[in-house]
């Protein structure tokens, strides 16, 4: 998407060098860095380190990894340790362990001579391949995000959490794909954008990537967003999805589940952009989702910049009191008015999911 | 309650100046500073500028505010003038007008000669009321807690949002009167904290209060209650209240609502502690009651201490997102599992409320 009329996706191939550059989004909202990567190290970290985040953006990165890894040594056996090392960076994403198995399956039968282009035009593939994933689920959420906004005179009015926007993917993002189809087609839209404690994606990254897109949009508080539900301030909400089981319990960033109770109480559509790549068609109900609890301090301190520019982290907490950190919670099926995926939008049950991607189903069996 | 071992109310007079202190409760976590109220202009800022908040306290703070005026002119003019000045540093919690009303039914039949002294006096005897109240509320939720307790193994853990703690009120809190008295009694009990963004009263104050009265607590973000709710990790929810109308809506700090409908759904009880004082007789719908719309920069930045020290506010958001703050939200009655007042624990609706302090509505009417 575009960064202040400059169109960018999160990662690419500098035609120069060689080399790949990322957008390095833990410098965000503060800093536009553009971080470039050598090695398969350099990869490694990126990952770890949370440089590139978002599942589908994760399993991109880590193929451009490989691409690397093999530039220095495209033998067998650095194609099988370096595909083994970058998938230790985030354990827990399915897409990385999904895009380092395609590109083993795709360069192990050449001879080494021929992996190094051939990974960089994989890598490119699983890129492209992404895009069009989102640019589909754009194409389904406008034709719904219209159809509100047809029942009702002026802006349509569109919740989000966290961040599932471009910079969680390759471009378009999931959640974000039919708000951008919307607003480039001018659809009158506006989006309240949850901050997201307590990692602050959504003021960090979905309301810079919607300010610097020309995006209208709100910063609000997580706890008002029930408060603008009940006011008729909401039309309605859609997030993205870490984990969709195959009985449509949705598992996404920590504080979704109370957006969706509260969209349900005041009869506010609550939507989920699922690429199908998200859908986890061996796991049936949501409490069977290992919750990732992480580290106390990004509770207990905040990370900004000071009005002289400098970037400073400052505890908000009193010291001494311990803090717990569960970084996803479960949507319940019941909540959720429909799943939309590259293939058009699907209820959240068991039969329309195994409908939607029997294929998926074959293979999880 | 103790800040470390020495008991503190949070408002008293000055043995020996005659003015009035508080707590200044911007300065809280970071440092404990007692701040010296020496006019109605004072009395007016702690109460805008929120180093005294929290419905009771701002309803005892504008009553000492008012003997602060009348020390300096005790003219019917400036008794008028000087109530009307005060009932504006805060639009929402209803005490302040309680308390303001109170004083000049009070004072205004008195001589002005005799008013001072009177005043004072009368201002003490509001708060001591106030003390009283939260005690009896304090017994009264407590028999509840045991009740809970005893139907399980182990620790009580019990969720709050906000600060409804003692620093909200002189003493006790209402909320947490039965957390202080469940605690100095040896009940087995834990509290599950809310940071409460965007103002952190839950980090700042509640984690502030418990940690140095001794309580076991856990900071937890704001987008987290439902998930432990989910999980039975929550036994029961209380919170206080801005003003509750009088059919039971609950009007509290943003977010409240996010966590009675988690409650609601998980059949965890959802009490209000809800003195009389905030009952308003004369609002019947929650949706009539005013909501505050604060400051931005509250959304956007926040405040805290370095490592090293020095108190440092950082901007969290991209420069130029527009940011919206509403400061409080209405639970419906129909989530409200009871309201815990100084007359027992009633439930949340018009009939039971009527009978409860017949006299108030009968003052309403």
């Amino acid at each position: 998407m575009k960064v202040d009329g400059r169109v960018f996706r999160t990662i690419w191939r500098d035609a120069q060098s060689g080399n790949v550059a990322i957008i390095d989004q833990t410098k965000l909202p503060h800093a536009f860095v553009i971080a470039e990567l050598r090695g398969v190290d350099d990869a490694w970290h990126a990952i770890a380190d949370m440089q590139v985040r978002g599942a589908p953006l994760i399993g991109v990165a880590a193929a451009y990894g490989l691409v690397l890894a093999l530039r220095a040594d495209a033998s067998d056996a650095n194609l099988a340790a370096a595909a083994n090392y970058l998938a230790t960076a985030r354990p827990t994403a399915i897409n990385l362990a999904w895009a380092l198995n395609d590109m083993r399956r795709v360069l192990a039968p050449l001879p080494p001579s021929q992996r190094p282009e051939r990974a960089f035009a994989r890598a490119g593939e699983l890129a492209d391949a992404d895009v069009a994933v989102n640019d589909s689920i754009g194409t389904h959420g406008l034709a719904t995000f219209r159809e509100l906004a047809s029942r009702k005179n002026g802006r349509l009015n569109i919740l989000t959490h966290c961040n599932a926007g471009w910079l969680a993917t390759v471009d378009w993002g999931t959640a974000t794909a039919p708000i951008y189809k919307g607003h480039e087609s001018g659809l009158d839209l506006h989006v309240f954008v949850d901050e997201t404690r307590p990692r602050n994606q959504g003021a960090a990254l979905t309301a810079w990537e919607l300010a610097h897109h020309g995006v209208p949009h709100t910063l609000i508080a997580d706890n008002a967003g029930g408060h603008l539900m009940q006011q008729g301030k909401v039309d309605l909400v859609i997030v993205g999805t870490d984990r969709t089981t195959a009985s449509g319990d949705v598992c996404n960033k920590i504080g979704t589940y109370l957006k969706a109770l509260a969209a349900h109480d005041n009869g506010v559509p609550f939507y989920v952009a699922a690429p199908s790549s998200s859908i986890d068609y061996g796991t049936y109900a949501g409490t069977d989702v290992p919750i990732e609890m992480r580290g106390e301090e990004e509770v207990t301190h905040m990370t900004g910049a000071t009005a002289d520019g400098r970037i400073e982290t400052v505890r908000i907490a009193p010291e001494g009191s311990p803090a717990l950190n569960p970084a996803f919670d479960v949507t319940p099926a019941r909540l959720v008015t429909g799943l939309i995926t590259e293939r058009g939008i699907i209820a959240a049950n068991a039969d329309a999911l195994a409908r939607a991607f029997p294929e998926r189903v074959k293979a999880a069996a």
